[in-house]
């Protein structure tokens, strides 16, 4: 499958990036709002992969070049960016699916606090940007970046996907699950995307309030 | 430590009273609106208790006199009978610390949402019902109550604790530590207490849409 990873430059985009690549046979593309970038990124983590005896070929383009013929299409862009760089690749999309990570949040008086727009989600806010044919899962919300874009720790993670497509969130929860380590969960539809997201700002102060819980992930059990 | 369960008669209320009754030392005390109805309770966790090789007294009251002379006091009613507990019983709490464990949620299309009372949280709601010098800590708000009431069943859980008295919130979570596979995580202060409470839908959801995950609870990782 090709994935194409909008705004995989920086936080979650390159855990992802270099998980697939590191762990499947699924082509890896960047995208940015600046080529030069994504150029640039992509070959640092062909660097990074070489480095541990895996040669893939990642390439990096701007956003709309990326999106272009993708499978999948991750918009691993800050929540407010989200619907814009949606709009950019809109004629690209085609027959992919839309995946979205990213979660609406504030820092408030001791802790962080689930902030959604006003679509109730960023999630179903991804939905109303997107043309009504396109799948939208939401996925990969709850991964802190750091722990996910070092290829020494082993995940032992889970991760919610949330979508009212059912074929394309199998599609998503197995790409989830092609990375070593991550189980991906079904959350239901996309009106149960804020209980997900809201669970983001929750790791955060977790990760705030208790000891050796830096980067602190999440199990179902 | 003398613990006041008031609804100590269902859900979540049975299961904390079995596994302190069980793992720890402290005096369990069962309340209820009904006194006869405690005292029933009282004893059907006696004679779960005795089965199991372990005698220990467990009284039953009416809420009030349940509350009375405790050190710790566990309004574990549905969200919306938890302001008039605390009422009920305003007179006796004397240096007690409140424990709110409810959560406000609603079924919705496909699965559980989230539904706070206009203080924010349940958590919240119950601070502004008690008296300002009352300490408020919000817990156990994530433990599915047929796994807790369980004895045969080794939790192996996280929950979560929140309150802006740290010690009283520390107070808690050693409580909680005290049921043998339960361990306790700091979520900060009671503005994080919305987060905390949201993790509850999810995991109703998260039962609901996979398979063999009953009951599921959660480990931060």
């Amino acid at each position: 499958m090709r994935i194409a990873l909008l705004g995989g430059t920086g936080d979650i985009g390159e855990g992802l990036a270099l998980r697939w690549a590191y762990h499947s046979d699924h082509e890896v593309v960047i995208g940015s709002r600046d080529p030069d970038r994504g150029r640039a990124k992509a070959e640092e983590y062909e660097t990074e992969l070489a480095s541990r005896g895996v040669e893939r070929k990642i390439n990096g383009f701007a956003n709309e070049m990326a999106a272009d013929r993708a499978d999948v299409i991750v918009v691993s862009v800050p929540p407010y960016y989200v619907a814009d760089t949606i709009e950019t690749v809109e004629d690209r999309i085609g027959d992919a699916i839309l995946v979205t990570p990213a979660v609406g949040m504030e820092r408030g008086d001791g802790g962080f606090r689930y902030s959604p727009p006003p679509a109730g989600s960023v999630t179903e806010h991804a939905a109303d940007a997107a043309p009504d044919r396109v799948p939208i899962v939401g996925a990969f919300h709850n991964l802190a970046a750091d722990r996910l874009a070092n290829l020494d720790v082993d995940l032992d993670l889970d991760t919610l996907v949330v979508g009212d497509d059912e074929d394309a969130k199998e599609t998503v929860r197995l790409l989830a699950e092609s990375i070593d380590g991550l189980r991906a969960l079904d959350a239901g539809g996309l009106a149960n995307a804020a209980e997900v997201e809201s669970l983001t700002p929750l790791l955060l102060d977790v990760a705030m309030h208790n000891r050796d819980m830096h980067d602190v992930g999440i199990k179902f059990v």
